[in-house]
């Protein structure tokens, strides 16, 4: 089917793009010791992490138990889930899914962690566990000091728990345009690691895991020598908001290329400067801004509602007409995912699959 | 079960207060003589809206035509795309529900006129067909004049179509704060209506039907004398951005009641001010803004990410534990009710039923 066919609105991937993003993912993780595991929160899609693994990634990262169980089903057998998991029927369904998969959590409390070791007896299971530490994002996480020590001690008297390792990740960070801000958060978050490493050390507990890096970040955290594994997501489709992320030299970002749109058609063209699309916040994440027409730097996409899309034609000789169809970059790929069901699996001007978004909405 | 059991997050449904929300509707539209249609973009689900035409609504609208088709499923018979529907597979659609439903659609444009015709008389159905015209709201439409009659004798002289009217709608006219200056945009909007039915009567074209005015405006258009139907939507659930309207008496805006939240969990307690809850950009629409955390003015839901809510405490004393649950208020009832499958109904402490979202992420 060419593309033009495609019914709007749809998510487009394109496939060379998106296979030339893993492969470069890939490159940068090869030759150090760092392990890969991509975020799946970005794709929310088996196929796709199974790519990853089959090229090199060493399992998925996830957020809450429901993605877990999308990606099981899918065949992914290594999940670790970068969140705290809390509530007994949570825990449970965790619990029940480690009995299976290879299945990691993190934490950062310790009443979380007794509900954890609870169920993990119950199921029979010992639960692989992570403690958050807080390197600067103000989310989730305990102060990367002695709170993490006792929090790791705890889990490691815990008959139906292991004591994994710790999670630095900086969300907030992944964003800085600034190169060298960039940067120093990165080394902020390597500096409480390998603080919280040693105290951890001196405690005679050995710390197997250190992960943490978005697709803002993970380069850093790669040369840090602390990090043992990062968690890079939107690096495979690319947006708005990574875009802005600027290089050393005061470039825009290099390396990854947008390989995700959301295809869209004029369905009203009221005025000569004002065309309407039928892609709104029902089809697109405006969360990190509107979106940018792709290929038409003189069609500005300036208003949103729930359905529609107001785009400004700043050259009065550009036909756009009903029925037109136009490629949507999203400011957020993550959000915008999760409002579909399917991609649609471009290469060139043909679709070549269309992949199903089993974990999209995956709310528990 | 009890409320305090559901997971989260989920989207909670006040069947109390819902109830009264659309008994109060009835009450200000009966005595009139213009009908009620409920706009179905607002809940997406056939249970709701068989609900309000009991209660007196004529029947439905939707925006697209897979709304329609979910409503239709659902045991609703009469439907009004309030909208544009561009490209021959979604005409086509269109055209076999409009066989075995009562289907009206919304034009702007002569091109789309000859298509729905040709569509039409390919299905060997008479659609009927309304003129959209822009009243303020920018959006879609043609202009209120000559433009409208142009295109409703062109409708009129086509084989597959019947002309049934126009639609005068303005949407940011519903969020204009001012009730003086909300009550004149909607003047603005039966002026230019009026203005295109006296020349549609001067082209001895009859006007059985002027729809518009939502859940800000309709009481303006109840009493405008112009407009046959209004397609209030948010109402049935209210949301802040509604709550912001103000009455002539400057207070806020009163009648509806907030029916519709986000049940969320406290997961993370990392610092004494600071609380997280699992309820982010997945599950709550923040395009008209953060939401409130119901009964809890102390607390401030101060940052979103996809998976997690900020809460900020301003009360220090606040006791909130990991595992509590709250109630989130919505921006927007419209988006946020396309991220959930589900309303988990309750009314008091119990939870009566579950009501399925089956228009939930009806793009096409």
């Amino acid at each position: 089917m060419p593309v033009e066919a495609i019914d709007t609105p749809a998510l487009l991937l394109d496939l060379d793009v998106f296979e030339r993003n893993v492969a470069c993912m890939a490159t940068a993780v090869a030759g150090t010791r760092v392990c890969l595991r991509p975020h799946a929160k970005t794709s929310k899609c088996p196929v796709i992490v199974l790519k990853q693994i089959a090229m090199g990634a060493v399992g998925a990262c996830v957020q809450k138990v429901s993605e877990a169980e999308a990606l099981f089903d899918g065949g992914v057998q290594d999940i670790r889930i970068t969140n705290e998991i809390v509530g007994a029927t949570k825990i449970a369904r965790l619990a029940a899914l480690a009995k299976q998969a290879n299945i990691s959590v993190c934490v950062d409390d310790a009443s979380n962690v007794h509900a954890l070791d609870d169920m993990a007896l119950a199921f029979g299971i010992r639960l692989p566990v992570l403690v958050e530490i807080d390197v600067g994002g103000n989310r989730c996480g305990v102060d990367p000091g002695e709170a993490a020590v006792v929090l790791a001690k705890q889990i490691a008297g815990s008959r139906g728990l292991r004591f994994a390792g710790i999670q630095a990740y900086d969300g907030p960070a992944q964003h800085i345009r600034s190169f060298e801000d960039r940067r120093r958060a990165s080394q902020r978050a390597s500096e409480h690691a390998q603080h919280v490493v040693g105290l951890l050390k001196r405690g005679t507990l050995s710390c197997e895991t250190v992960t943490g890096g978005g697709t803002g970040t993970f380069r850093f955290e790669l040369e840090s020598g602390i990090f043992t594994e990062v968690q890079p997501g939107s690096y495979i489709f690319m947006d708005l908001d990574y875009r802005r992320n600027l290089e050393a030299s005061g470039a825009p970002a290099e390396g990854f290329e947008q390989a995700l749109f959301v295809y869209a058609s004029i369905m009203s063209r009221p005025v000569r400067n004002r065309a309407i699309v039928d892609a709104g916040e029902k089809a697109i994440s405006i969360s990190a801004g509107l979106p940018l027409v792709a290929d038409m730097p003189d069609v500005e996409y300036s208003r949103v509602s729930v359905e529609h899309g107001r785009l400004t034609l700043h050259d009065e000789h550009r036909e756009l007409r009903i029925g037109d169809k136009i490629r949507l970059v999203p400011g957020y790929c993550d959000p915008t995912v999760n409002l579909f069901e399917w991609y649609v699996c471009v290469r060139g001007d043909r679709v070549e699959a269309l992949w199903p978004i089993t974990a999209r909405g995956a709310l528990l």
